[in-house]
């Protein structure tokens, strides 16, 4: 089929996964609103290690989705903001996380009776 | 934050999962054009092994995303298609999958940039 490779090592199917991460999906949409510090972000997103937040937006920012801006100043400053690109990304990825919120109970119905078909 | 649980059992987390899976990505694409008998979705799909499209389906049939549709003829038929709320997502997920595609050039010229600058 023409979309998304099916080959494990596909380009596509890694950016995908990426952006849709558990962290990558909660970065990306925290950084619509504003830019971040990391200890900022780190508390905004919640639940996240400092090792998890640094790789997430390691990967995020070799995939052209975040910049990191470090100031030389004392003591350091790095603040974490959307690309053009990344912008893009996270709208998409917003979209689809508020699809999910918005239709949740639904799937939760459907869950039920298919258990209880299914029990 | 708002938008999505950072919980890891959190349920819209794994809807999450199950749409942007490798597999319920191109499963939700490809019902989008029509329904499908498992054997045609199967090769439409391309590498995927009969027990992987098969768990997929059933996670998505479970979600309430696809109908599995079957016939009481000899021989059996079943055919699978989007039920309202899976067209939904499948929309989503094709815009993301056709962002990722159009913008793929742009993501790999990031990566060499990226890495030349640390080589």
């Amino acid at each position: 089929m023409s979309m998304m490779g099916s080959d494990a090592a596909c380009p596509e199917r890694l950016v995908m996964e990426h952006v849709t991460s558990r962290w990558g999906t909660l970065v990306l949409i925290a950084l619509l609103d504003r830019p971040y510090r990391f200890g900022a972000l780190r508390r905004e997103i919640g639940g996240v290690s400092e090792k998890m937040l640094a790789q997430t937006l390691r990967t995020l920012e070799r995939d052209g989705l975040v910049h990191r801006d470090a100031r030389p100043v004392i003591p350091p400053r790095v603040d974490y903001s959307l690309t053009g690109l990344g912008r893009e990304a996270a709208e998409q990825v917003r979209g689809l996380a508020r699809w999910t919120e918005r239709r949740m109970a639904a799937v939760e119905r459907s869950r039920e009776a298919y258990d209880a078909a299914r029990s």
